[in-house]
């Protein structure tokens, strides 16, 4: 269960910046070197690697260095856990609207 | 965009921690106050106040306070954009998948 919620924590993390959903975008379109991508997004070499290193930790990154070339593919991870948390979420708001829904329903007569 | 980027960002931060997910999932089943909230989770008035701005901030969480009691209910933000951006993603990770897998059934006789 802890296991389950720390994955939780680090794909929610990962995807809470701009620039690291940017990067996946981008890795869905073909792989791409450390480099490229400080060029693409306007950044640090330094800047560029720690949000890779967010990824990677997350499991939403790959990275293979070979010779002074780091090149960045998307990891295997799926978002399958995160996505079946938050269709949970969406349930429980829909049954609380329900709720209210059936709440309003019966005290119509009652205003009147 | 910028808009759009920005309810991304303040979505994915809040359920970045198990707490406030908890509060999420408790708020679910019933309303409760900030109190309720303290004891459940064994936090600080403080701490819990700060996961529910956090909360707030998102859209998904609303507070009203009455007296000296603020009580909490979700909020009527869905996560309808981020389990779209995450549907993007997970269509991208299987079209690699995909690409991978042909590639291989390609060279497949190459090989022998």
């Amino acid at each position: 269960m802890v296991h389950y919620s720390r994955k939780l924590d680090d794909a929610f993390t990962a995807l809470s910046d701009p620039t690291r959903r940017g990067i996946l975008e981008r890795l869905g379109r073909a792989n791409a070197s450390i480099s490229d991508l400080a060029e693409a997004f306007g950044m640090t070499l330094t800047g560029i690697k720690k949000h890779v290193q967010i990824l990677e930790s997350a499991g939403l990154v790959s990275t293979k260095k070979v010779g002074r070339v780091r090149t960045c593919t998307l990891g295997r991870r799926s978002l399958d856990l995160e996505a079946a948390w938050m269709a949970r979420h969406q349930q429980m708001l829909e049954a609380r609207l329900d709720r209210l829904g059936e709440f309003l329903e019966r005290t119509k007569g009652q205003e009147s």
